[in-house]
């Protein structure tokens, strides 16, 4: 049987750290960059223009190109990586058959508008049925990849022989993978944990210290359970690698840009003037009024959320929402 | 009925951030400190000469003692907060009846030679009955208490109302306190941390990145869960505060003794040499011994509790050693 052929989506840093991997176990990979110039940019400089320009590529190992058509008629396997904002214009001019394929989102974050993760997403709006479906997790940063640091993913998918299929396509001698079958509190472990960044960054930008951090993240760590165990139950270890690994990976990390985006909140800025100073909307921004949303719904206790909540969508002041959410901690 | 009076042991840096606390509730203070020199020198300046000096105490708040058995026989309940090298030392006078007022630990170590968590070494060498022994935990850095930033501290006890008698007495503004009935878990948990940050310390030391360094904490969380639950099987979340957080707030902080020996040890420095640089032994070095020896014992699976072992008791190669306990991880 020959391998099944991979088709990636997306020119940014986690896509092409992602590149990187699936350049290690297949003969040729296709490759979807949203234009003609970083397409030639790669095939003339092998690396990308923009990304982990450290990571060098061998052009004769990259079918790129510019037409999601070409690319999912090309694959077997396909591995979405683009920002999870511009995921729909991405698959605008998508005429192809999707469905029927593994179709893997390495995609961190809600898809706008829609307020769904990429799952649900792409269930109703391209027929992609669950059992078709995976999720690459980390804990992750694509600029460790480049540096080739020891690193574990999990690949999740309803199908054990999918998420394993995947699991190879990606696994490398810096990269070790873990499968599992938990679709949805996977992907929902993946968007919480940029909600929960934020408030760590709110925390640090309002001076709290790094005792009320610890217990912070142990409260996000309980409340990600419950949210998770309430949108999916199963039986699922929150201190897995996929839930608390993400969590800490992103929560303690100073180059987060949920984290950041928390701390400027944090520090005064009003929610338009960080998200114009960072020239860019954290993924959680999103994913703190569509998780919030369904948690009304769910009637799940999550203070952290709540408040973040507060915070950027009812204009409520920092400094008095993080007292009160400090005594409903413990 | 009258305040029941307290008497704290210990000079160090966490003896100083729990007698800022105790000062908030009591009008007077019961200290133990090693010698006349520190106790003139409080009483004289008004903080401790070598620790946490920014905290200023009323001298007429602090009825100060060099001898153990004017302490004990003046308290009604005893906060023990020496380091656990010294705690045999310091309790080798005593002479009065020890076990039945309430003694709370707030060591965070095996006291060497005898190899025992502070419970047992109590229970065995001075007839403190389980009953009327509690343990404070963090997550909590003595230096963040200094600069009144908020922190949590969960106080155990088999008897829940001795555990919220020592909790009224530490509460204040910028403590909140939760009770627990675990004080087998609690103690093993601030133990277990400390040799986690030893590997947390190690895996930096080695050039590992911050993702392997979430999975190692997500693995080292599984691991305390599984220790704990032999040591003592409960009900136990190990997602609380008193055992992710106080695991999360020395595993990522660059100022625990504990990760900086690690980091040495890591960096190619020999066990006595790292001894030897930080001029002080840290506290999970006896506690990887005493765990590893137990864990024999129970046949726990603790990889990463191994791997340490093996660096610091059995000359192994730290990065043979880590790269074998990377295949362990998922």
């Amino acid at each position: 049987m020959s391998k099944p052929k991979v088709g990636l989506v997306g020119g940014g840093s986690w896509a092409t750290a992602i590149a990187k991997m699936l350049c290690k176990n297949h003969n040729i990979i296709n490759w979807w960059v949203r234009n003609e110039e970083t397409k030639n940019y790669i095939l003339t400089h092998k690396h990308n223009p923009n990304y982990l320009s450290s990571v060098e590529f061998q052009p004769e190992q990259l079918n790129l190109t510019t037409d999601i058509n070409e690319l999912v008629s090309n694959s077997d396997w396909i591995v979405l990586a683009v920002p999870s904002i511009h995921l729909e214009a991405c698959l605008a001019d998508l005429n192809v058959p999707f469905g029927d394929r593994l179709v893997v989102s390495a995609i961190k974050g809600i898809v706008p508008v829609h307020y769904k993760i990429v799952g649900n997403y792409l269930n109703d709006e391209f027929k992609v049925p669950f059992e078709n479906f995976g999720v690459i997790s980390g804990p992750c940063h694509a600029e460790e990849v480049a540096l080739e640091r020891l690193s574990y993913l999990t690949i999740a998918a309803m199908d054990k022989q999918k998420a394993k299929m995947a699991a190879d396509g990606l696994a490398c001698h810096f990269i070790k993978t873990n499968i599992s079958q938990d679709i949805f509190g996977t992907e929902y472990a993946a968007v919480l944990k940029n909600i929960y960044s934020i408030a760590a960054g709110i925390a640090h930008g309002l001076g709290y210290g790094d005792n009320f951090q610890a217990v912070l993240m142990s409260n996000a760590t309980r409340e990600m359970n419950r949210i998770t165990q309430n949108v999916s139950p199963m039986k699922r270890d929150v201190t897995e690698s996929a839930y608390l690994g993400d969590l800490l990976v992103t929560g303690y990390s100073y180059f987060s840009r949920n984290r950041m985006f928390g701390n400027m909140i944090g520090k005064g800025y009003t929610v338009n003037a960080a998200i114009l100073e960072m020239r860019m909307v954290a993924e959680g921004y999103y994913a703190t009024k569509s998780v919030y949303q369904l948690k009304k719904v769910l009637e799940v206790k999550a203070p952290i959320l709540s408040a973040v909540y507060k915070i950027l969508y009812e204009g409520k002041a920092p400094n008095k929402v993080f007292a009160r959410l400090a005594g409903k901690l413990n």
